[in-house]
């Protein structure tokens, strides 16, 4: 089968958002929230309106002409972003419905060449590319016969189509509630600068401290590395230079959890002398840390969730193109 | 294209583990040491032999016949085991010859039937299946097109190839070395007894006491969760028990992190008081502990090298079954 076959005959036209909201019973917004995956929707209206896209929406963009298959090429060696985007994106398009395949090009451009080709001999309907970080990566360019969405990491072509999440929104949901909790002396300690997650992190921190008129305990932005050890160098660093602070925002949970690490050992309570928080919601190191972290949620399901959506709607020939933001969840637990 | 369509056809001969020894100029036992991703061979003597494998019996596996793809079915959430085996895996078929296609099927078996004919129907030339835990799974039944290899969850039927690591090895090899390293005080304390893995470790630990006539200390090994937060207070439970201990040795890398915690706590010095080993090697916790974790490390990748070199021989006709076990292999770092 060469490529030109593999070109998309039309199938159904796709469902619209107005049709899956009428059918549902809410407003498009809420429609479009609930299908996001944002936070301000009540559970069983989105479960409603996830029920009646899949019903409406889904079933008719994957029509019988194609394969009900997706590829998606991830660079992530952990797994920690693209298992919950490759999940997220299945429940969207439907259980039994699409089977997303995960190829690892592991950050080589070579690799990456390789799966796609091996993925387009297989006449997937679409692709969903998912990086390591947010850092923005080359554009795989529009002479493919399906459409993609990239995520996690942006295409720096603006007219591709990227989701990512919203880490300035995240850093400033963070900062924001330590604020209203009553925290003003608030340190914030982040990883490797090089990262546009580490600077757009901090950049919504500091806009958060900069909007209730409080400046950075310490007087600057800790930037290090990602990782516990780091979280201990740096809350070392607070302690023994003196800073005042009554809140440590950090920029990864392995960060939180060196912080609450050296905090305990000096005996300094947390939460009621020094809130600590994490960003990711990682559960591997929330769940471990003493207390329990509380930290802002990436939403990668909801993030696979929307690409799938957008792929859908790219198959069935509504494409669109730049850079979605999606919302990140606060997640209170104990340790602010 | 139907089911019969993709029979395999033979491609040209599998090229025999002898000519890939004789060309090498190594063993034969040296070249499937090499090849099984063992301990006790030379890094550049199992460079040699991968290579060797690479051209000779790889390429003379995957023929011109066959798609060059395989598809893996994982049920492991957080990829913590199956992307390490998709690289192997991956590694040993030779960069740019197989793509292995990974889908997530939960835990679920329906998921896992859809899934297995989406890759099905895509003509995969073989597959993997990969499980969360060492526990025994249900067979895919020996009606399918192409050869299975069972990865980590060993299939229940004894005709069925299944690849596991050894966990009793891994459990054994931890005690003897705390053993030479001169301890005699040893406590364990491990996961959830449901698990096979913890069971199995256990009784490699206990064997390896017993034969170096050694009681375990506390007198039995102290099962709980996979958790570090079940590593701190089993190791609480040690310490205000009264029991007399000059190592932990822990089922898991999470375990271990939290009785470090709880020793340091104690300000008892790790190792020079007590040591303390994990088992797994998991980048994400040895790293972080404080002093940094021995561990041994359950060699994923092997696994799915060993697992892509079975699946080529069972492509290439050289059909195998039973349960393999993987040794695994110690990694000292300053915890002991």
């Amino acid at each position: 089968m060469t490529m030109s076959d593999q070109q998309y005959e039309s199938g159904k036209p796709p469902a619209k958002l107005r049709d899956v909201a009428e059918m549902a019973g809410v407003s498009i917004a809420t429609a479009s929230k609930a299908l996001n995956g944002r936070v301000h929707v009540h559970p069983a209206t989105r479960d409603k309106v996830l029920r009646t896209a899949e019903k409406l929406s889904f079933a008719g963009k994957i029509s019988s002409k194609h394969t009900g298959t997706v590829g998606l090429i991830t660079s992530d060696l952990d797994g920690r972003f693209s298992i919950p985007i490759l999940m997220g994106a299945e429940d969207a398009f439907g259980t039994g419905r699409v089977s997303v395949m995960l190829c690892d090009a592991r950050g080589d451009s070579i690799r990456e060449q390789y799966h796609l080709q091996a993925l387009l001999e297989k006449n997937v309907d679409g692709l969903i590319l998912v990086g390591s970080t947010t850092d923005p990566r080359k554009s795989l360019g529009h002479d493919l016969p399906v459409p993609v969405v990239y995520v996690y990491a942006p295409s720096e072509d603006p007219t591709d189509l990227s989701l990512v999440p919203d880490d300035r929104q995240a850093g400033a949901e963070a900062a924001v509630y330590l604020v209203r909790s009553g925290r003003s002396r608030i340190a914030h300690i982040t990883g490797d600068v090089a990262y546009t997650a580490a600077r757009d992190r901090a950049a919504g921190v500091e806009a958060a401290l900069a909007e209730a008129k409080l400046p950075l305990a310490g007087g600057e932005t800790l930037y290090g590395a990602w990782s516990e050890s780091w979280g201990r160098t740096a809350t070392e660093r607070l302690i023994n230079g003196g800073v005042d602070f009554d809140a440590i925002l950090c920029g990864s949970d392995q960060i939180a959890r060196g912080a609450l690490e050296i905090l305990r050992e000096h005996q300094i309570a947390v939460p009621s002398q020094v809130a600590v928080m994490g960003l990711d919601n990682w559960h591997l190191f929330v769940e471990g840390g003493r207390p329990l972290l509380t930290s802002v949620d990436m939403n990668l399901e909801g993030l696979g969730r929307a690409a799938a959506q957008r792929l859908s709607e790219a198959i069935g020939g509504q494409v669109a193109q730049g850079i979605e933001r999606m919302p990140c969840k606060l997640v209170v637990r104990e340790s602010a």
